[in-house]
């Protein structure tokens, strides 16, 4: 199985590790195609680089779907998921997605920890559009962004497992997702400190995609994520510019 | 009262149509800067066009919002809205939104006909993503495109009118807003035919907008709409890279 | 544009006060005609008060009603806003719908502060009753009545301000409206106190109801908000007799 | 047990039928008190007469409440049904609201059928705002009122039991209610036309308010339903007068 | 009236405590046979328990229902409630069921106050499941099972009165329903220290099971509360093998 | 990784072709152990028999569920399923909560196709519970139950693929799962005749199982999901009755 891994910011480091982190949760015999994004933020943090990111995780696809059984849209938050699900001829999802899809088969009310400020309110309303607002105890932000956690993830573990414990606490979760890039690997590091069980969201994401595409159901020809019909652009790289034309 | 209204499509003629149209909603003293997507489709109708345009209403803002007091989002879906509130230094609003809040102080379930399939479902989401799903009687699309419709508009006189009374007599709608800009002027053209009153989607925006920015709430300096932190980016037009980065 | 302004309290003075505000939120051209309720409480704080108020709208609409090209329920909770919607020719909203409404395209979740504590769980009930449940962060009552703060407004600032501030702060608000006739003008004095913007709930509900008017859309002749067929009543004064056997 | 049964609309000759209905309903040593609206609508068709018939039901309470253990307001949409719970001493309920928690023991989802085509969003909207919007089937309203019914009631048993089939093969209800004082006692003339069982508004509304009274809690000191603050009203009547300023 | 009590855990205590309330609760006139289950857990206080307990609800069912008019199902909590109500010729109730509905019409916001602690969730997901979770304002557990609660009831007045005031001043509750069959009596007992009215299960429970029954809807035929199809069971007690064959 | 597949009728003949089914779903290395439960219906196809089949598939837990990596509980309609995962050691699904959640990622709304009438209701209960009730279109079951479809496949392929295409068009579905061991294998032979993708409950629920196993969450020590503490119980069968008491 062969699965395109989409970083929808800028910054190539953080595509090396979320790959990598994808390889290692991967079964035998998944190959990782890690891409980065060719324009837009360094790291998505707010709603105005998550729309840029928005295209620019199409054009990566443009670029390099070609091929590919399965797309992961790599930032957690999932930007431009339902644009990159409607033009993929394979089966997409995002680690927030996904994540919180497994979290609802491991627990009853599942809380997300996350890097950056800004995202609190973003992934509520994220949770609340794919349909599992009511299985959401909570969002809970720790103020380092995911790229600082990745700088130095060990001087965010405290930080991070009193956030888990707040979100058990306090807002009721019984099952705890680790959010994003920068939090990858440290579930585990954790899990003693926390009074509920955590999820990694790559562990999470990639089980779940490669489920995903062993259900081996067929591209949809109509209905609201079939591929659109061709439309004239203008401004738009060669790719991209051929993906909407088709 | 200066408002720039932006088209996130790429086609000029459609930017003029619509300005024009807000120019004959605006109140006497309101002046209308029109401003057209630099990339992206030529006309919005698929969830990967939407995304595309997300970015390039912003970029749009980017070079050309310093001094507006408001903005409109001129494409009824409302391409990234929220991207854009949390951008901009005045109030902005989208021919969507504002056209279902209006709907919801003159009726009590409002239904959406537009032109172009693919829109049923993505405005049926933004209707929910809004929180107004419980006031949504339903969306019902035409086949011909908004640009087609606009192209020659009495031609689809019959169709919309059907449509709408298929609204009101089967989904129970009580009000029905004609969105798009290729509908603009048509609510007045066949409100005779429709069994229950019809909304023009500028004149409810244009008034809306004028409203809020007569409200004279301040930018929010925090919350999920505040200006978002500086971010180095790539890859973007100078305007915006500027934006982004402020 | 000639607005008739409802009081449906008995306090004329109150209406004074509205009306006043309302000719300084209105554009140029509105024309201001404020009625007073014939019959019910001189202020109203319970549910008991507020269901005569409702009859006493629809009283003082059948008195000044005729040649309104827009009606406003001036009391923020709008007693019986549905059947005055239905008993009126012309465009009909409350402070409270209208503030809500513009309330949901300046922020993503709105709380309402006022005066009264009975006001507390009836704004909650009216705010689910519009359908903005999922928009709402919060209602907060202060303990002094909206017709207290109208008499020593200065008084309340801190008291205000502080509601407001718990309201963002703990509630998760990012716009706040101020609601009342006896917070009319509060919101300006005090902005620079709060931590998200506010809304005077006149200046909102003032340009809501002009986009309303300039919306021109007819009144519907069948539907939930059709003018009722004729009934034969007792007991009412002759207008509003008149008003019910039409 | 004394109950008050108070009828909201003016038409004495409905008050003596519900009264009667509730006498046969009743268990052995209920006593029930009918008592008719002193001004009004005859018949209650209309958000307007509704908002009059609130005031109205209050009105009658003032007069009649006094040694109540316990008030039915009987017009199957009970119109003012929280402003006479927080203005009662004793328990308060309504037709409609009784008969709809009933039907949710004795059924999955229930549909209402009454007489008279306003009633059908103005039930929608009131069972929303008691919260069992879920439960909700569906109304069906017939053409001919509650009072055109009453009248001849013999004639409408087939279009009843044709609207009740509708409801439980089209609208998916497994229990209907036929509901108003008009159908009173037309659920055991139909129920072997109707493919679903049957709820007579009455029997289900005098036991619940046998129950409620049985319960015995005190009325509330505070909160939402607490009797509010004196206030110093005009223009009432003075029994309603005293009852406002106590 | 001949009521069949089914205690569905398997402590004939408890089944003598519960049916000697049920016994003061009833109207004259009306006859409670009281049954235990015949497997199962002694004290019902996890999924588990629940889960054995619906089936031993509809064993006893099996083995006593035959000539009853209506049924208890003497577990506040509910387990197999809809599974019992299918299964039964006459009408079923259970006692958290009963009470929510009976609160729905006393109160504006209910809370549940009960003993063991892992009934929190689950009568949060009971609330949910019959559609009243926008009236729930909370429960609230205390530590002791209503077993150890029956033993030593005034032990627990004072931990009980603060879960109630608990409830009623964090969490927004205005009526409160104490819930078990360990907790029976103990409503009346502690009304003077809680600041809103309390509902004894059992009393809100006996009153309306007797109003379903006189209500006289007859067995559904069809639809999601019919008798189940007969079919072929192995390993069950002859009456409930009867009872699924039949 | 070692899976239990609990099947909760007592037909071997469906626990052999749901693990053989199973087997063939799973990833290289993943061993499956089916068994069947020990008493309760031949056929699960209404309430009571849902209810017995939880009890017995906890029973089937006890005796067979040591050293499992994870559960399947394989009946689509997952009986027992919260109480399972309560007493489980390891990760625990059923075929419908996992077929549910993967289709929320390959479509945007999905409908479910079954065999035997009752089960329509059962089904949407259940969606509603897990919380996906806004992403379900419809549930469609045709009149051949399960086993009567599993006797002869063929015959049902028209049939199902009618129910599939209803779906589609006329309840908006864009995706569906046929659920049900009578179902299993099918979704591949009538892809073709559907206008829509088709999911296959095994396929689904094995790689989402397989996926929560990988996750390696631990099992939660308290919240509504931990291990229930020990309760005394009666008439059980041993491994269960040690189950409960540890």
């Amino acid at each position: 199985m062969r699965l395109l891994l989409i970083n929808p910011n800028t910054s190539e480091s953080i595509t090396d590790l979320v790959a990598n982190a994808a390889r290692r949760a991967a079964a035998p015999g998944t190959e990782i195609i890690g891409v980065t994004a060719a324009f837009g933020a360094r790291y998505i943090g707010s709603r105005a680089a998550a729309a840029i990111a928005g295209h620019a995780a199409l054009d990566a696809y443009a670029r390099h779907g070609e091929g590919a059984d399965g797309v992961m849209l790599a930032c957690f938050g999932d930007p431009g998921l339902l644009a990159l699900r409607e033009a993929s001829h394979a089966p997409v999802t995002g680690m927030a997605e996904a994540s919180c899809h497994v979290a609802c088969t491991l627990g009853q009310r599942f809380s997300i920890i996350t890097g950056g400020l800004r995202w609190g309110p973003m992934l509520e309303e994220f949770v609340a559009m794919i349909g599992l607002k009511d299985r959401l105890a909570s969002v809970r932000t720790v103020a380092p962004t995911g790229a600082e956690i990745a700088a130095n993830p060990e001087a965010a573990y405290a930080l991070l497992a009193d956030a888990c414990n707040a979100a058990i606490e306090k807002d009721g979760a019984d099952i705890v997702i680790l959010g994003g890039a920068g939090l990858l690997g440290i579930a585990e590091k954790i899990a003693d400190r926390a009074s509920a069980p955590l999820i990694d969201c790559m562990q999470a994401t990639m089980g779940a995609l490669e489920a995903m595409v062993r259900v081996n159901a067929r591209k949809a020809e109509r209905g609201p994520l079939a591929k659109a019909p061709p439309v004239e652009t203008i401004g738009l790289p060669p790719a991209l510019t051929k993906l909407m034309a088709d």
